[in-house]
């Protein structure tokens, strides 16, 4: 099917628009009239550049407030209508969007609206031109996809079909299945957005938070489906409006609108990706460190009882142990500004079908990072920079470690890489999200909010079915100014134990304290037995229980080394979440320990 | 009164809220439980840290889900309560809220509320405290004030009382003069919160849309006087929830509360300022440049029809007029990351009285800003750093410039300067509206959002009653990234004319091309008649309609030395905005010329 992407969904200027969209490989556009009425362009001189950058002009919108008005003012706007198709004419584009009327002047008679429209659509069909009709989600009186179809109907004219957007559909908990009824050829057009399930007024919902497929809340495969058995074989088109993408770079935007297009057509069977392989865990964690902190990183890791097992063949990279929990700290990367988690490693049954998927799906793939002699390793970027490493389940990657003959310490019983915490950049958190899920195949667990000492905070869980692989992504709701300390943001690897109490005592090392408040607030929260909450408090563990009774205890390193900490964690009875809530409690000690240390 | 502010309202650690609030001269504060949990120090510590600074705790909050509820959940709820009193007797405070319930649980049933929260009175009397109940807008059962006044009259328990928090009455746009009628006495506390006028879900806007007063729409001066009419005597209290103050320098942050609070209390005449004296104009303004930035300037305004008029005694400055324009140019300000615009000034009928009424609104003021035998011109620093002299009527100033003897130019007509527009610092776009409405007493203007080429925006106009004085403040509605064109957020200096045409005929430099698209769309929007749209298109004139029919004709110079550009404006027939509604064509045309020039 024909990808096109709505001018709209990315920042800019009409020329870095159209650069944006050809560039990340769309087939058409969507043309906002603002776009058009800022451009120093001609209607000719767009038409030509969209066809130098091999993009079509799929649908010129939007038209407002056209149907179902008083003689007069259908006068008025078929007036403006014929202007409006002088600029269709000289696009070259033959569908017109006409979005369901919000005015107060408009009347609630269906018979009305339906002859109006039928007007407009012979005068479309005079130019060669056609009318796409969409409910809006608070039009005035037609609000749904089903009252615009009855609508549609009752004109029964060749020029006037629907436009579904499937924002202004789901966001309705309509009935979906009679879309898949609709008579073949009347669905014109196909508009996509996904969205967070918000408690929110519809319209503000829709102008703000609007996501790209794969990013939010609603089941647009389904949705797409319904359509595609009523027949269409028009663009799949996006149509996004977000305060974020409408401000960050549109050429990153712009792929990141594509790859949601390319999973959805996976996910629909429309166009088949190299299928994800199964994934069996986090295999191991890489700084980037330096001289001053390394050795911070080194002390914690010894004191977490890990042990320096090995040392890189060719490379100033150290490999410490403990169980199945791997650290890598790496002080050959010396780029300023490298995260504070520089790469990170995930084991799949198939690499090498996993960097084609990652490939088809628009991540910057490297397939070969590694030296002659040294095992294959297989990498994508992240959108925040971080290397994805994809290991064979045999970690034959180990072998490019010289062992050092350290003897082994005993351990704090810790088995494996729990999950990451990875702090995003601002404008790729919901890129990242569909990153994960999309490349990966990682499900998408709850997404949430909280209030912290530094502001509210949005976080996205992501995890592979049996939960070997969790990544806990973070972001500031809004982005940090000047006023951030340095420990808002933070990076971690959280290890799992199965007896924390035991892990605790085992270790050797500081751990973020935690306050006296804290458990008294605990105790009357939870209603925990004393000498429970006596055992936590001694250890500095922290406490939480999900709606099903599941429980985390988890502790925390301070900030080492700048910008990353440890965490470890016991999880009982199916406790699915990351601990959420406690962060306010870890963040404001860091600060504090910052402060006083 | 005393003066409170939430812990709440304000970024960072408990530690860091204490620290501002005492620093902005606050009495008192209410502790949010959340601040509490998270400080190392214990409630003992808290109480006497928050003496030494000068602050008594005032409220304990909130206590939720209490009332009307089954009797095994009572017992468990009065349980709790217990340890919150613990609490309040550790930090020694008499005062806790109790939110009306949002709970499925709750019963609506007003005799049991009132007989349960009289049992939790009961046992609050016991130990010398109180409970204030407060109805939040989005209660389960009670949600307006005399709902919550009927159910504590019921109760007439003497330990329980109202509390009142502007945000959940004003916001229902309940009946509000009862409130004058509440017995003396049993209003236990008053929380104050302004907010915007918005259509959006009303927990939404309480958790993220708070204003401090004087910053938002609602009618806070008319509310606190009838509590104060019945009787109360507590504190006024700040509870502000704001995505952007949650994340801001907490010290700014409780200076811009204080001032709220100061200009409240001016209004209600609890505590009386140096009254406002009257403004007539914008009599300079400045800026500052370099060897890069000045020739480019001293070349537009010579386009524009300025002369060079005159060199000031002492420093690298030059004055640069056209009837009653005046522009400064100043050499000597070297700083890396002057505002593009450094200073202003505006002409006060008694500029030692301006002078003392911002002092005592805290706005940083310099008295005497001059050199020995230079005329007295006071200053004040505006929340962007601005400098904003105060001038007196007869323009004394203008005898610290000598005379160049320059043939003074023909002119293009501009009469005055109209307006400056403002691009605000993110974190301070609504402490600029309060500060120039308070301090300068200037009303605000319409707030709106508008979508441009980088993103939405958001804009505020403030005027003086005469309009003689009028700033157009914007900002991001998102803080900008690395994604952001340098001409996404210039200043400007808008200069009036009686006759656009005629001036636009007699201007010698280039103008901001404006898009033949706009002109086809404005006489569709408009229809306008087809020669007064070729005048327009002529000469670059852009056009806007208010809904009364008064109109603006401006037209744009192209972005200068970096970050300014200049404007002209005509006003016909009571136009009272900024052509905002043009600003994205603006936006887009100076990126199209940033990047071909």
């Amino acid at each position: 099917m024909r990808r096109s992407i709505a001018t709209v969904c990315v920042s800019g200027t009409l020329d870095d628009k159209l650069t944006a969209a050809a560039a990340a490989g769309f087939d058409g556009i969507e043309l906002f009239e603002n776009d058009l009425v800022v451009s120093p362009r001609s209607p000719d001189e767009i038409r030509t550049r969209c066809a130098d950058l091999g993009l079509s002009i799929d649908l010129y919108q939007p038209f407002r407030d056209f149907e179902a008005v008083p003689p007069a003012q259908l006068r008025a706007n078929l007036e403006r209508a014929e202007r409006k198709f002088d600029v269709m004419a000289a696009l070259g584009v033959d569908t017109v969007l006409v979005c369901s009327s919000v005015s107060p002047d408009a009347v609630d008679d269906d018979e009305l609206a339906a002859s109006q429209l039928s007007m407009l659509a012979d005068r479309a069909a005079g130019r060669g031109m056609r009318i796409a009709y969409e409910a809006l989600a608070w039009g005035r009186h037609v609000s749904t996809w089903d009252h615009s179809w009855r609508i549609v109907q009752r004109a029964d004219h060749p020029a006037l079909g629907l436009c579904l957007d499937s924002f202004h559909v789901l966001s309705r908990s309509a009935e979906l299945d009679g879309i898949a009824d609709i008579t073949p050829g009347k669905i014109f057009f196909l508009q996509l957005a996904d969205a967070p399930n918000l408690s929110m007024d519809v319209l503000q919902w829709s102008r703000h938070h609007r996501l790209f497929p794969g990013q939010g809340a609603f089941d647009l495969p389904r949705f797409v489906d319904l359509v595609l058995a009523a027949g269409y074989d028009g663009p799949l088109s996006l149509e996004v409006f977000n305060d974020v993408f409408r401000q960050s770079d549109p050429a990153r935007t712009a792929v990141d609108a594509m790859r949601s297009l390319i999973a959805l057509e996976d996910r629909l069977s429309v166009r088949g990706l190299p299928s994800a392989p199964q994934l069996a865990g986090l295999s191991f964690t890489e700084f980037a460190v330096d001289g001053r902190s390394g050795p911070s990183l080194r002390v914690a890791l010894r004191g977490l009882g890990f042990t320096h097992t090995g040392q890189h063949r060719t490379k100033p990279v150290e490999l410490w142990e403990q169980a199945a929990c791997r650290v890598v700290l790496n002080s050959a990367v010396t780029e300023p500004g490298a995260a504070a988690i520089n790469a990170f490693a995930i084991t799949s049954e198939d690499p090498q079908r996993s960097l084609r998927r990652a490939e088809a799906l628009l991540a910057p793939a490297h397939p070969n990072v590694r030296e002659p002699g040294e095992a294959e390793l297989a990498a994508i970027t992240a959108p925040d920079g971080t290397s994805v490493f994809i290991t064979r389940p045999d970690d034959d990657w180990r072998s490019d470690f010289l062992p050092t003959g350290v003897p082994v310490a005993a351990g704090a019983g810790l088995l494996s890489t729990d999950h990451l915490g990875l702090a995003q950049p601002f404008d790729h958190f919901d890129e990242a999200g569909l990153f994960y899920h999309s490349v990966l195949d990682l499900d998408h667990l709850a997404t949430g909010e909280y209030a912290a000492p530094f502001g509210l905070m949005r976080s996205r869980g992501v995890a592979n079915p049996d939960r070997t692989v969790r990544l806990a992504l973070t972001v500031a709701l809004l982005r940090r100014g000047e006023w951030a300390p340095a420990v808002a943001d933070p990076q971690h690897v959280a290890f799992r134990t199965g007896d924390i109490v035991a892990t605790a005592s085992a270790l050797s090392l500081a751990r973020l304290p935690v306050p006296d408040n804290y458990y008294a607030d605990l105790a009357a929260r939870f209603a925990l037995p004393d000498d429970f909450v006596a055992t936590l408090r001694r250890h500095g563990i922290l406490y939480d229980r999900d709606s099903s009774g599941g429980e985390l205890l988890h502790l925390y390193t301070p900030v080492l080394g700048g910008r990353v900490f440890f965490e470890i964690v016991e999880r009982r009875g199916g406790y699915d979440l990351f601990g959420e809530a406690n962060a306010p409690v870890r963040m404001a000690a860091q600060r504090h320990r910052r402060l006083s240390g």
